[in-house]
């Protein structure tokens, strides 16, 4: 294990957060919330402090294997977390550590649970930092780095595959370093078109660009305890054009930039994506319309809905508790799928979920046919091996933390709905569950343990899976 | 497809049918059941006309490949609960078809879930029927047939196979038909051995019989409103360890026999699925202890609804709906575990299980040593590409049909743990879930179109899926 080189990744990390902490200064000032803006100030010397610290040590060599690339992504995202906590519990908005934790790890990681009662009552920076947190984390910190610093060795793609989520991970273009600008320069465009969307409708700028962070990131923090239900129906509706928006694959806008537009609208993976958001979204109308409520509003409500849950973002404009089963049951399962691989949304992923009903359909023609060679295509391409052996393996993984999960958090007492649709919102990103988590609830009521399976669910969720339990494997820390 | 040697093959099933009513029949006799035992004896009658009919039809030729063995399998059971339905509801004693036919299929497939409000209300010979049922779908009326008739051909294995539960069935010795009657007689054996150590205990005969037959093809189906709560500790604790014993692969029995004991336990899935029991009842017992409930007494509640759930059994002795979440999330869990593979039980198997968690293993291992070569063992083999493929797809494709039921079940309008635990327990054979489907409840709520969904689940859980899938596969049907 090459620990100086991954010291040396450490300090970069640690290095940018201390600058990532100067808009929510400013935002500080700028309200005139002195006291929390100088917060905001100590905490950006204290990463600059430790960040030069860690980059004292000068890595040997720059060796980077796959493991490096996993426990290097691990570690980033528990320090940045651990630092990004420090504003919420120094300004004593949120009294307790592991709450502010909870609170930072579901910004970065784009979960959006809130631990929070009431959450019109935090000033205004750190209401901006919680909703940065999104946009930083939907597209991470290490792919940043790998867009703005030349990292020599080579072996940077080992950082980006770990970060990114997704069964394979292509560069779009041949270099990594590329790749990652290309991708955060689309992340950026998109952005500041919602924001220019947002303000348009009359939105505050402060309300415009908070909420753009969080539909960039698929966050879904908000900064009104009504989430997303008392703006305009206008401002609802560009919000979830941009929720779906941000759930695509962005190999889909790369091809579109480079004027590719067939092989943009060729993509498996963005067309299920379409037909499984079009079919959620009729199924659920109809069902509200059966129940009662008026067809348009019916259809505006659960296009909003379908896309905050199957991008994983978790904006709200209605409770979907109070749906019918149909209608919850629809979204307990897209909560599930996810968003297109390449996005920044969260879930298993519509090309997972893909490959696995193609291995579903292959294995029924084999077993009808024996003799004949059964190919699972993707794109008109094969699908490597590996590619669906990694597939097959993280549905497992995934399986394995859930039960897991779903066991040790059972100690709560809480009823069944509750649980599992908690560990389902955490692992896949999302933000609201069912019951006591859904969209009105919040996980305020869960004990400090629950709350810390929860964190390592939405770090697993982010993460997908392996870099966070490689870190838990002893070959990963043993000599070789 | 040869249809007529799956013609002569089902008609082998209709006319076995006719023989196994005659048990029924006779019971009614001897309890004065008079009209309903004619009732058994005229669809005993009926069904020797049937199978004579089907045997009409002569195979050109013996040649029989794995299509012709999944079809063959999913419609002798379809058509065996199609008829076996008809003395509940010839008798009047299920009033509805479709009621009644999901009270065989739950019998057949040993789910042991029920429709009936009043299971002491129903004749003596009906009640024999249901748990008689149990007994035959246990160990399956193809293997049956397998093990009585000389069938040529050399391709039966193709039937044994998908009938059998386990993702690889192994012969014991090299002929299949010996294979078959060696199982069958091991089943036969224990059951005896039960059924004698019941009436040991004070219970009376027809009470022993009809409990062997449910915990020998771990079923479920009771004779009692209260299951088998109202019986002595020592009949409980009899019972408890049968559950567990018919829950063991059946080569651990074979390795007894030939007296290879040392091969016997070093199985490793029995290993597996012993700590897995054992582990389950410690820590429910310890969660009902600090709930309040003395030590032993939890105890010997606990080893008798962890048996019955992980080997999918389904009796009860007491309400564990009504027990504190851990325990009942451990309860859900083990019903998706389930029992072992080559046993009467159904579930998932504690043999994939442990094959999906090796794999996860692995994959770090190698994530960790990209180069390093690893191989997935089991019980110091080497496991088969093949059998580790379908594996893999085994659990999507219950993912896929656990996901599908659980969308059209949600129509019901039912609370979501009731809606998934339903699914839980059909799908895995187990027959009580939580909620309204506890062991205190039962299914006759349900509408009709939910009750074939569930009738589907249970056929689809007995026959571990893909036979039940490959039947609605337009290339099953197609001429080749």
């Amino acid at each position: 294990m090459n620990y100086r080189m991954i010291c040396s990744i450490l300090g970069h990390v640690v290095m940018l957060q201390s600058v990532l902490m100067l808009p929510p200064c400013l935002v500080g000032y700028l309200y005139g919330e002195n006291k929390n803006a100088f917060i905001y100030l100590t905490v950006a010397a204290f990463c600059l402090l430790l960040g030069l610290a860690f980059r004292i040590i000068k890595p040997k060599s720059r060796t980077f294997y796959a493991r490096e690339g996993f426990v290097c992504v691990s570690l980033s995202w528990i320090i940045m977390s651990l630092i990004g906590a420090l504003p919420f519990y120094l300004s004593g908005e949120i009294p307790s550590y592991p709450d502010a934790l909870f609170e930072i790890i579901s910004g970065f990681t784009t979960t959006g649970s809130s631990i929070l009662t009431d959450i019109e009552a935090l000033s205004h920076c750190n209401l901006f930092w919680r909703s940065f947190s999104h946009w930083i984390g939907g597209m991470g910190v290490l792919v940043f780095i790998l867009a703005i610093l030349p990292m020599a060795g080579g072996s940077t793609m080992n950082l980006m595959k770990a970060e990114s989520p997704g069964p394979s991970v292509g560069k779009l273009v041949p270099k990594t370093q590329q790749t990652a600008f290309l991708l955060y320069a689309i992340y950026f465009a998109l952005t500041i078109v919602e924001t220019i969307l947002l303000l348009a409708g009359g939105m505050p700028l402060f309300d415009s660009i908070c909420h753009a962070f969080g539909t960039a990131g698929t966050g879904g923090f908000g900064i009104k305890n009504s989430s997303i239900g008392g703006y305009s129906t206008y401002l609802q509706n560009v919000i979830t054009i941009f929720m779906f928006l941000f759930g695509v694959n962005f190999t889909f806008y790369y091809y579109l930039l480079i004027r590719k537009v067939k092989n943009a609208f060729n993509l498996e993976e963005v067309r299920w994506y379409f037909y499984i958001y079009m079919v959620a979204t009729l199924l659920i109308t109809m069902n509200l319309s059966i129940d009662g409520a008026p067809f348009f509003h019916s259809m505006q409500q659960a296009a909003f809905q379908v896309a905050s849950i199957m991008t994983t973002t978790g904006y709200a404009t209605t409770d979907f508790n109070l749906w019918p089963q149909f209608s919850r049951t629809i979204m307990v399962i897209l909560m599930f799928i996810g968003a297109c691989a390449g996005s920044t949304g969260g879930g298993i992923k519509v090309s997972r979920i893909t490959l696995y009903l193609k291995q579903v359909r292959k294995e029924l023609k084999q077993q009808i046919h024996p003799r004949q060679i059964c190919i699972t295509k993707m794109d008109h391409k094969g699908v490597e091996h590996t590619t669906i052996r990694s597939c097959n393996v993280f549905l497992m993984a995934y399986v394995v933390v859930f039960v897991g999960s779903l066991l040790l958090l059972s100690l709560n007492g809480f009823d069944f709905t509750t649980n599992f649709t908690a560990i389902a919102a955490t692992l896949n990103n999302i933000g609201p569950g069912l019951d006591m988590v859904g969209p009105a609830g919040n996980f305020s009521e869960f004990s400090v343990f629950s709350k810390f399976i929860l964190m390592f669910d939405m770090l697993a969720g982010r993460l997908e899976i392996i870099p966070m339990l490689i870190i838990f494997h002893p070959a990963t820390w043993r000599k070789q």
